[in-house]
């Protein structure tokens, strides 16, 4: 469980670094970068507590929230990111954080009682809805929306999978890596060799 | 009852049509049509009872409700729905998706001790908000808020009739029948006269 | 308590007015107007009540929020307000209104049990996020994010000394006065020496 936190924490970190380079593209200041930092890494979970009803929502009181949130928006404003190995390094930590994000997404639902196709639905928006809002706020079409990188299906398949193996009673530290593993692989894949979803 | 479920899915569908063709003008690919169709049909009503405090929103649990959308985008998404009559059909059905959207608004927000003025303004955002949230999505100003054809204040003349037949114990089916035929005839005739709300 | 409640209407009051001249730039007709009055004086109390779960939201069934905001739509809508002293006076009652909106944010978080950190959060949240929703919805980058005046850095300052003072057990009121008193001035004074946050 503490391994697992710790791991999510990670997640936010990432998600936060993702929000303060968006930031940069559209020049805002310190501010509107930590409030676009803070909307990416837990707008999705703020969605989700929303619907499903959990109050407060969850990072209302959790100082570390703010703090690894305040300690990546200053990390990533003040020094410059642009090195190619720190980009890939996104790249992987991103894939791995949505597929971490859907399985605590859909667990957290589970256990308030929302069915199992719901809360596939509840693991995707965790995963996705922060960058969704932050793009908003930035004036743009949501990513998740337009046609390009397997981003949310990704988040489905590994997502489908670990409602699979719990079904069958499958460890859930297994059935959880196993998800993880599969959306990562899923995306990676995708983006080698540039899968797209139809469109008109 | 059955009958008004039955009728409350239909409005659903066109309404999740609506979303997957403004999805079409955005081109994008069929998961950010599906949740653009998902946002116009239960948007306005996710609102109402995020505002009231009803946990967790309606459509959580519904499994007809993530059919009927899926269904919905599949069939406008893969087939040409430009030809006049249908497009036209959906005009009807919309009108009158407002209008029976309005009533269901009023009456859930009625159900939960909501007063009648406000319940009334619940009756609006339930049936104008999918729209308005889903053009903010799609980076548009939502054509609710522009001046033009009188969307929002057909609602407002049609629920407000409503609410002044139950307050003089008017039978429920007859005050819902009247208010969505009101609803309807309001933004037919406002098309017809091409009638709009006083500007700058 | 009376006093408070008639000076909370008046900030209301006036961030309504701010909401329709945001409309009138954009031609919305007297509907859009209203809209956007409404959700730029409540935004930002909403969605601290949706985070810290307080239902339902504090505008429901308060009869007097839809009538001051009507009024002050219809007001700005049919008559000019483009003269100077006007456009002066909305600046104070707007920069007395962010601290005032504030300290209320900051005041209903604890008593919903929320930390002290967390209800700055809640109380800057309460005073800005109503302008940062009207701004989504004109299709604006919104002001809040992008470089420029000190607006949230003002509520940041003036409610952390509010909390400051009541943590030492300074009375309530004056605690209050002073926490408003120095948003004003931050604000005032940052307009003056044209002061910014850091950007890249």
């Amino acid at each position: 469980m503490d391994n697992l936190h710790i791991i999510g924490y990670l997640g936010v970190f990432v998600f936060a670094v993702i929000g303060v380079l968006k930031a940069r593209t559209k020049r805002f200041d310190i501010f509107g970068a930590a409030v676009l930092a803070f909307v990416t890494a837990y707008g999705g979970g703020t969605i989700r507590d929303l619907l499903i009803g959990i109050k407060p929502v969850n990072w209302v009181n959790d100082n570390l929230a703010v703090f690894i949130v305040l300690l990546s928006t200053v990390i990533t404003f003040f020094f410059k990111l642009n090195n190619t190995i720190i980009r890939k390094l996104i790249f992987w930590i991103d894939a791995f954080g949505i597929g971490l994000f859907t399985i605590v997404g859909i667990q957290t639902a589970l256990k308030a009682d929302v069915s199992q196709g719901y809360s596939l639905i509840m693991g995707i928006i965790t995963a996705t809805f922060g960058g969704l809002i932050s793009d908003v706020l930035c004036n743009k079409v949501p990513n998740l929306l337009k046609p390009g990188e397997l981003y949310a299906t990704a988040c489905i398949v590994g997502g489908s999978l670990y409602l699979l193996m719990i079904n069958y009673h499958i460890n859930t530290t297994t059935s959880m890596i196993v998800g993880i593993l599969v959306t990562v692989v899923v995306r990676i894949f995708s983006i080698r060799r540039k899968l797209q979803l139809p469109r008109i």
